[in-house]
C-alpha cells in the first residue's frame, strides 16, 4: 500500500493547493463542497450533499442571510452546478460520502473539516502560499488551520477505498464536515443520524510542533467542552440629560453581566473558563442607550463543569436584563463537548502502523487544548458502543494555527492518508 | 395670655429636664407614654393609649420582641401601672389626647413626637444637660433631636386648653406620637383614622441655628419622602475551596445590589437619593456566604420621584437575588412622604402671632433637608380637604442635631407654646 | 425698520433653505463658511476666516484626518476658492466678521452657530424641505437643530448694520461658530480673545414648542455644564481559553467603569447627570480583549457640581484601568458650562421690542434643558464686566430638535432678525 | 516495639481526653504548651518554649491583646508556672523539643499542631466526649480538628524516643506547633530556624473516611497554598441625605473589591480559589459608610498560580479603594504553601512499617484538598536538601473535620505513634 500513497502525492499537493487558493468561510464552503463530490461522484461514490447531509434546524451560527445569497451567487458564477446549488441553498454545505464494500463488517466512520477562517493571508514571498502561486484567492479568507489538507487527506483515503474495494470488507461513511471554526457544522451531521451505527470514528488534526513529519498521536487529551452564545439585550432609549429615569439601559445590562459572568465560581472537578470577547452598546453619547450585544464563550473540562458554567452565566444573563428592565435574547451559535479517546485503540494503531514508510512513530497520546466539535461526533459514536478517537499528525510549524503565516509541510499529507489507509484496512478486519 | 405662658414657663422647664433624664427609643416609650397620660389624664384631657390609638400591623420597624420584654419589664419596675402597661404591650406606645370645646368649630390637631435615640450623651461639664443634672440616665439612649421639648410644648398646650375651654371652639386633637426617628410611628396613628377629619393641622421642630430664639418659619419646604428597607439574603454556605461550585453566594447577592444601587438615574423631577448605610455578610473566611444583610435609605423629592427609587431598587434587589440564586426579603422599616404645606396659612400665623411677646417674627418658610414623617399625617389631613403645616422654632445650636452634645435654649418652649396657643385660638375662630 | 425686515422676508427663507439643502458637519463647514463669508464681504464687513477666527490648539472632537481631507476635496470641486479653503485647512471652519461704526458706543457681540447632525433627512412629501426641494443632498446629514436658520439670521442681522452703519453707534462682531454639537467649536473663538472687549453678547435658539412665533424669551435657564470625554483602554490580549491570566482585560476595565460612572453621588447642590452613551470592546469571542472604547457625559447645573462629577469620572476611570493593569487615555471632545444670563437685561429687552410688528410678546425666562456651547462665549463677556444673554424664539415645532422630521415656521426667521435688530439699535445707544 | 505502644496505649487515652477537655485556640495555648513542656521535661528533653521556640515578628493573625491577657490571667489561675508563662507572654506559645542521642546519624523532625478551634462543642450524650465526660470545658472552643491526638501522638513518640535513646543514631527536633488553624503558626517556628539542618522532616494529620484504621497513607497530595488577607477600608462619612457628594463611601470600595475579586481569572497551570468570607460595613442607613472590613482568602495550586492570585487581588483592592478615595490597609493573617512530598519516601515507609501489629497497610498517596502550613516547613527541608512528607491516618468519621459532632477512633493514636516509631528508628539508619 505505500506504493499507493507514494504515487498519490503529487496530486494530494495539488488538491491542497487548489483548496488552499480558494477557501471559504464555514456554512459557505458552496464552491469547496461543489469540488469535492465532484471528484467523489467520479469515484463512485453514494453521496449526500448539503441538506441530504445536514439536519438543518441543528446548525448554528449560521452566517446572515445577504451574505449566504452573495456567496451562491459567487459560486454559481464560479460554475458551481444549479442543481447542487439548490441542494446546499442557505448556508446546508458539506457532504456525506458513502461506500459499502458488500462484505460483513465493521462500519468504520471519517471525518474531515473543510471550512477557513475570517484572516487575511499573508502576501509576502517568506509565505510559501505567496510564493508559491496558491495563497488565497478570497479578500480576508485563508485556509489557516489546515482544515485544505484535511479535506486532501480525506480525497486520498476516498481514493484507496473506491480503488481497493475488494480487498475491504464492511462499510466507510466520509463526513466532509462544514463549519467546525465555532462548533457549529458537526451538530446537524450528528442530528442527521450518520453516527448512529458507526463501529469505530476516526478524526484528526494535522500540525503539532513537538511532533516532526512521521510521528502521530494516536489520541489527544485536554480538549474542552466549550460553549458559545450571542447575547442580545433591547431595552428603551432616552435622553440622558432630559429624562434619565426614563431609560432602560442595555448597556449597563451588558456591563453588568459581563463583569459578572467572569465571577462565575471555580469548580471542583476540574478545569473551566469563561470570557466575553466582544461588546458592543449604544448609539450616542447623550442617549440612554437601547441596544447592547455580546459575545461570549463558556468552557469545561467536563459535561458536568460545562453545564455549570452554561447554568451560571444563563443566570446572570437573565438577571441582569431584569435588573435593568431590558429584553434579551441568547443565540447559542456553537458547542462542543468534552471528549475522551478509547484507549484501546492506542495499540491497535501501533500495530497497524508498524512497518510504514511514512509512519515512523506512533505517540499514544498528545496533550491538545482549546475545543473541537468532533466531539460530539465521537460522544455518539462511544454512546451506541463504538469506539472512537482524535489523532494528530505531526509536522514543523513556523507560526501557529490562525495565524496569517501558518503554512505547514505538505509530506503530512501521505503520512496521514497511509495512517488511515492502515486504520482502515487493520479496522474493517482486513487480513 | 402671654401671662399664661410666662407663668408656665418652670413647669416647662421641669417637663423637659424629666423628659430628658429618662429617654426611651421608638415603640419602647413606655415610661414616656405613661407620664405623659398621667399629666393629661389630671387635666381632663379623653385619652386613648397605646393599642387605642394605634393600628398595630400598620407600625414599621419594630423592636426585637427581647427588647420590648426586658424593657416592659424595666416600665414596670419603675411604676408603670399594670392597666397602661396592658395597653402598651408589644411596642404599642404613645397615646392621643381628645378635647371637645362642645360648641361649633373647626377640629384641629397637633403632633407631638416622644422618643430618643441611639446615641450615648456627652457626660462632660460643658455638655448643660451634665452639668444641671438633667443628663440622661440610660446608656447609650438621648434625647438629640429635642423630641424632649416637643413633648414638653404638648403638654404646655394642653394644659392651656384645659383651663381656657369656655373660650375656646370646636374639638382638639393631640397626637403624642411615638418612633418618629426613622419614620416608623406616623404611619399606626394615621392608620387609625385619627387624622379624618381634621380641619387643621400643626407640627414642627426646635432649632434651626439661622433663626434666633423669637423667630418662627410659618412653613417649611424640603422634606424628602423617604423609604427604609432593610434587606436580607439567604443562599447556602459551600466550602470556598472545596466545593466553591456548590454555594449559593449571599455576600454576592449584597454586593451586587449595593453596587448598582447607587447607580439608580437619577429623575428630570427633582432630588433623588439613594444609600446603602449598613452591610454584614458571611461567617468565616473560607466559607461561600449563606447570609447577608442590609439597611438601605431611598428618597425623592416628590412621591413620583420617591416612587421611582423604590420601584428600581426593588428590581436591583430582585435581580441580584436571582443572579446568585439566593432568596430574599425586603422589609419596610420606615416611610416618611414628601410634603407641602398650605401657603395660606402663612399670613394667617403671621397675623395672629402679632403683639406676642414671645414669637417676636414670623418667617414665610424656612428650608430643610432631610425627612420627617409627620408628612403622612399631613397629607391624610390635606387629601381629606384641611390645611396643614409644619413649623420651626428658632434657636440657636452649638452641635448639630444627633450629636451627642446637642443642646438648645430653653426659651424657645415658651415661643412654641405661644404659638401654638395663638393658631389654636386663632385657627378655631376665637376672637 | 419694521419695513427692511419685511422686505429681507424672500431672501432670509432663500438663505435658510440654500444652507439647509447642503448641511456640513461640525469643523467641517468648508462650504457653509465659505458661503457665508462670500456674503458678508460683499456686505462690507472685516472677515476672519477659518485659522483667523479660531485658536487651533483650542478645538475639542475634531473629526478624523480622512474625513476632513475628503470633505476639503469635496469642497474644492464645488468651488471654495482656493485662497479661502487655505485658512480653512484641517478643520478650521467659521468666521468672525467685524464692523465698526466709528462712533462711540458699546461693543456688541451676536453668536450664530452653522453646524448639521450626523442624522438621516426624512424624504417624504409629509416632510416640507422633501416637498418643497430643499432637503439635504448630503448623505446622513442635516441640519436638523435650525442652525441653518441662526445662519440665516446673522446674514440677516449683518445686513441690517451694513446699510445702517450711519444711524448706528459703536462695533460689532457676528461669530458665526463651527461646530455648536457636542460642544467643540465656542472654545477656539472664546480663546482667540474675540469675547474679551464685548459689552453685551447675544445669542438665541429658535424652537420652543410652548411658544408661538412671533413669542420670545429675553433670557434662558437651565443650561447644564456638561463635559464630554471619549475613553480608550488598551491591555494585552490572550487566548482566553488557553491562557486565561496572560491577559490584560480591555473590556472588563471599560464595564467596570460604566458600571461605576453611574453610581457618581448626588450632590447637595443641584443637578447632575451622567451617561456612558457607546461602548465598543474586543475584537473576538475567545480573545481576552484588548481594546474598548466609550463615549461619556457628564452634566452638572453648576460648575462646582460639573467639576465634582469630572472628578469623580477621572478616579473611577483611571482606577478601572489600574485594577485590570491596562492603560487609559481620556480624550475631552466637548465642554459647556453652565450660564447664568443677566436679568437685568429682560426689561431692556421687553422695551426694545415694543411697539414691534413680528415680535409681539417678550417673555422673561424660558426653561430649556440640555447643553449649550455659547455659555463659554457668555461667561467670558461677564467675567470682563460685559452682559449676556441666551434667547428663544418661538415656533409651533411637529418633531423635536435632532429628528429626521425636524422643521419649523420660518416666520421666526424674521421676528428673530427683527429682534437682534432692535437688540442692537438699543444696545448701541441710537435713539 | 508493639509492645512498648500496646502498653502505652491507656496513656495515649488519657492524654487525649485531657488535652480535649481544655482546649484553646491559636497563640492562647498556655496550659496546653505547659503542659506538654512538663511532660517532655520530665522525659529529659531539651526544651525551647514560647518566645525560644518562634520568632516573634513572623507569627501572623495575633488574637487581640485583651484576648491574650484575659487567656494569660486565666492560665496563670489554673495552675501555669509564673517562669512557663513570662517566656509565653503575648501570644507566644508552643515549644521546641530537641534529642540528641549523641551518635552520628540523621536529625528527624516531626511536627504536631496543638491548637484548637473557635466551635461550640455537641453536649448531647451521642457525643462520645460528651458521654465520656471529656468534652470540651471551654465556651465555644473545641478541638475539632483532632489535634489533640496529634499532640498525644508526639508525646508518645517522644515517650519513645526518651526511654530508647540507645537504640537509636542521630537527632530529633519535635515541633509542638500553635496556631496551625488559619495558617499562622509554622511560619514563625521556620523562620526561628528549627528547619534549617533537618534531614528528614515528618508530618500528618489524623482522619480520612476512606481508610480504616489500620490503614496510613505515606504521602498525601492536593494541599492548596493559601493566603488569608484581613482588608480594612477607611473613608469619610456624610450624611446621605444632605450630603452624599461629601462622602467617601467606604462600604462601596469593600463592595467593589468584592465583586472583582471573584473574577480574577483563571490560571492556565491548574488550580485557584478566592473567596470573601466577611464583610461588614458601615453604621447607620442614613451615613455613607466610613469603615469596612473584609476577610478573604486566596489559594492556588503552584506558589505560581498562588502568587498570581495575589497580585490581582492586592490590585483589585487598591484600585476599588482609588476609585471611592478612601485609604486602605492589607494584613496578611495566614499563608500556607503547595507541597510536593517525597516520593522516594513511599518505598521506605512501607517498609519500616512491614510486619507492624497496627500499621496493617500502606497506601503510596492520599488525595487531600484544603491547606496546611506545615507546608511551610516541608518546603524549608527540601529547599535545603532534606527529605519531606505529609501523612495520612485512617480512622472513620462520623462527621467531617471542624464538625461540632466530630470524633474520630481512638485506635487510630496507637498506629500513628507505631508509624512514626518505626519511620524513626528506619530513619535514623537504626539496625
Amino acid at each position: 500500500m505505500n506504493s499507493f500513497v507514494k504515487e498519490l502525492i503529487p496530486q494530494l499537493i495539488e488538491w491542497r493547493r487548489t483548496f488552499h487558493a480558494l477557501p471559504e468561510l464555514g456554512f459557505m464552503e458552496y464552491i469547496t463542497t461543489y469540488r469535492i463530490g465532484k471528484e467523489l461522484e467520479a469515484m463512485g461514490f453514494t453521496l449526500h450533499v448539503g441538506k441530504e447531509a445536514l439536519k438543518e434546524d441543528s446548525r448554528l451560527g449560521l452566517p446572515k442571510e445577504a451574505d449566504l445569497l452573495a456567496h451562491e451567487e459567487k459560486a454559481a458564477a464560479w460554475g458551481v452546478e444549479k442543481e447542487w446549488l439548490e441542494k446546499m441553498r442557505n448556508g446546508n454545505t458539506g457532504l456525506v460520502a458513502e461506500w459499502d464494500t458488500g462484505k460483513q463488517g465493521d462500519h468504520i466512520g471519517f471525518r474531515f473539516d473543510i471550512d477557513a477562517l475570517p484572516i487575511k493571508e499573508c502576501a509576502e514571498e517568506s509565505h510559501l502560499p505567496s510564493k508559491n502561486g496558491f495563497v488565497s484567492g478570497e479578500e480576508n479568507v485563508m485556509h489557516a488551520c489546515a482544515h485544505d489538507g484535511h479535506t486532501t487527506i480525506g480525497l486520498g483515503v476516498a481514493k484507496y477505498i473506491a480503488s481497493h474495494s475488494d480487498e475491504l470488507k464492511g462499510k466507510f461513511t466520509l463526513l466532509f464536515q462544514p463549519a467546525e471554526e465555532g462548533g457549529r457544522g458537526a451538530r446537524p451531521m450528528r442530528d442527521k443520524g450518520w453516527l448512529d451505527d458507526v463501529d469505530a470514528f476516526y478524526s484528526g488534526h494535522i500540525g503539532i510542533n513537538s511532533m516532526d513529519v512521521g510521528t502521530i498521536a494516536a489520541t489527544t487529551k485536554g480538549f474542552l467542552a466549550s460553549t458559545k452564545f450571542d447575547i442580545t439585550f433591547k431595552g428603551v432609549s432616552s435622553h440622558a440629560g432630559m429624562h434619565p429615569e426614563l431609560g432602560k439601559n442595555a448597556l449597563l445590562a451588558a456591563t453588568t453581566t459581563a463583569n459578572n459572568l467572569y465571577g462565575i465560581p471555580r469548580h471542583h472537578d476540574g478545569v473551566s473558563r469563561v470570557n466575553v470577547g466582544k461588546l458592543t452598546a449604544g448609539s450616542a453619547r447623550n442617549i440612554i442607550s437601547e441596544d447592547s450585544f455580546m459575545e461570549i464563550e463558556l468552557r469545561g473540562q467536563t459535561e458536568k463543569i460545562s453545564n455549570h458554567m452554561v447554568e451560571r452565566a444563563m443566570r446572570i444573563i437573565k438577571a441582569s436584563a431584569e435588573m435593568h428592565d431590558v429584553d434579551y435574547s441568547i443565540e447559542s451559535v456553537g458547542v462542543t463537548e468534552s471528549m475522551s479517546c478509547d484507549e484501546e485503540l492506542i495499540p491497535k494503531i501501533t500495530q497497524w502502523c508498524e512497518g510504514s514508510e511514512f509512519v515512523k512513530e506512533v505517540q499514544p497520546v498528545a496533550p491538545v487544548s482549546g475545543s473541537e466539535d468532533a466531539s460530539l461526533m465521537m460522544n455518539r459514536v462511544q454512546e451506541h458502543g463504538g469506539k472512537a478517537t482524535y489523532m494528530l499528525f505531526g509536522t514543523k510549524l513556523d507560526y501557529p494555527h490562525h495565524h496569517p503565516q501558518f503554512d505547514y509541510e505538505e509530506e503530512v499529507l501521505a503520512v496521514a492518508v497511509e495512517t488511515y489507509i492502515r486504520i482502515l484496512k487493520g479496522g474493517s478486519g482486513d487480513v
